[in-house]
């Protein structure tokens, strides 16, 4: 098919990943290197021009070939003016106008969406839904993003901010959320949440073989209840057979409202696979009507922790068609 | 414009209501008579189909100025077959193709839609929504019913079971549903469940100018309990402020996952205006995020009663006009 090429930038509190990707969805090259985000603002933007001129370096290709570049970012951000709001894992960044920076820098039509919706983009393209036209998407890391595909397309809302399943209310005066309101999903099922949660146990004196790892100084991670859960650890696998259930109850109202095809679950907390997927699956059967409960897929995504990185490449190459 | 009409009907568990509606969306003639559901099945398509006659008497019409009839029913029902699969308010209805019998009485093609949906597109077409493309439609009455409208197109799903508001959970061990699910929004803020609510605390004994009323024969409604929170009575306005609460919450995750551009509360609670609304704007304000929160109107419908088999008769105009 076509001989253009499209960068893409996955800009996280922890990492910023790039990646060279061809029109047809190859990944060609990938750069990953440390956000650093505690450093500041101007510090990060030179990561992320550094990441991208690394990708440019290696790629050895004649100028021309690459013709846009797409970022995926923490919101809030505005999509249509490129400017990146105040997202709370980039400390100091306030109203940036990451677009025109970027496309300054490297001359090229740059961009920008939010991360999660990035993600959902990339598992549409390349992944779990590349048959699939009306999904949802949910990737669970320091928060819980969502993203919503429609007819094959990113579903923004009138102002760009739809999508934001993280923000459902599962329990009406439950855990403080981080965007101020209480109950959220994110509040429960986030990786934050799920260590939170688990702390509380412990403070509360539950018996867990949690204790003795973090104690010999265990990175306390949800992995690291993961990895207890597998062992058999009672308050682990209570941890995570009701982050299933809690993550089920959401999705029971999202079929419910939305009748989508699949549900896909992507990010770090996704990979313990069913002893999350059998308490939610289960849930959702129970709650949602049956005709949507009985049609939806729910899947793990299958980009791993690329989803992201080529979610913000097909962002590139779908602006840029756009702009031809 | 043109010298088309259409004959809207909109099938409800207590009356039946069909109208002549031009394509400009003026309401030219209207009829309404009981449904008496309970007399079953046969009865009740006589029903339908008398009203449906007796608008083409009483519009003395050259034959062929009708061209297409649309109904709003209870769902579950299949919009693309037809079928009325299995609404709880019509008893003896089981797979009912009432598409399909309709067109034959008639000689002219007749489209379905769910009840809740016809209303949406009802106040979209001639109502609160007439400006607007992007709305979310909540329906108040013995269930909530829901319909979105996205890009000025009701929204169905992949099964056409979407929009499905009713069934969002709101507190997820609470109140049983009709759904066979616990604390669905329905369960709590319906004409029904306000009036289940109210009951609860008669019966454990708390004072209200309810008992006297209801004492004196008074039919226990929601528009009783209205009344008197009217007039001041504790419980009454309890109740009121509670419910509009309940749909604060639901509405707020709606908000942030649609951010839509206006939400209409229709049905007979919503009559209850301020009553209702304040706490219900307080929620949202409260709980959705900011910018979706600050965009989205909330209001009460503006069709009333009518919105119902206006959307039935937009449903016929859109039907016939895609066959076209």
């Amino acid at each position: 098919m076509s001989d253009n090429y499209f960068i893409g930038v996955d800009l996280g509190g922890t990492n910023i990943v790039s990646a060279l990707v061809t029109a047809e969805g190859k990944l060609l090259i990938r750069d990953r290197r440390p956000t650093h985000a505690r450093k500041g603002k101007e510090f990060v933007l030179q990561q992320i021009k550094e990441s991208i001129r690394t990708i440019f370096a290696e790629s050895q290709l004649p100028a021309g070939k690459i013709v846009a570049i797409g970022i995926g970012s923490p919101g809030p951000l505005n999509t249509r003016t490129g400017v990146v709001i105040s997202p709370s894992n980039l400390p100091g960044w306030y109203n940036v106008p990451l677009k025109e920076i970027i496309q300054r820098e490297f001359s090229l039509p740059v961009y920008l969406d939010n991360d999660a919706n990035a993600a959902a983009q990339g598992e549409k393209w390349l992944g779990a839904g590349w048959q699939v036209n009306d999904l949802v998407c949910l990737t669970l890391g320091t928060g819980v993003g969502g993203g919503i595909i429609l007819g094959g397309k990113i579903f923004r809302g009138i102002d760009d901010t739809g999508g934001e399943i993280g923000h459902m209310i599962l329990v009406p005066n439950g855990r403080r959320c981080n965007c101020g309101n209480m109950g959220c999903l994110e509040a429960y099922a986030s990786a934050t949440a799920i260590v939170e949660r688990t702390y509380e146990f412990l403070q509360a004196g539950k018996n867990s073989s949690l204790q003795k790892a973090i104690a010999r100084g265990g990175e306390f991670s949800a992995s690291l209840i993961y990895e207890h859960a597998l062992q058999g650890d009672t308050l682990s696998c209570q941890i995570m057979e009701e982050t299933g259930r809690y993550l089920g109850i959401a999705i029971a109202s999202l079929v419910n409202i939305l009748n989508p095809e699949m549900v896909v679950i992507c990010g770090g907390v996704s990979q313990a696979g069913e002893m999350i997927f059998r308490p939610l699956r289960e849930e959702v059967k129970i709650r949602a009507l049956q005709v949507p409960a009985e049609r939806v897929k729910i899947v793990s995504g299958i980009l791993g922790d690329n989803a992201g990185v080529i979610g913000a490449a097909y962002v590139a190459l779908q602006g840029w068609r756009e702009e031809r």
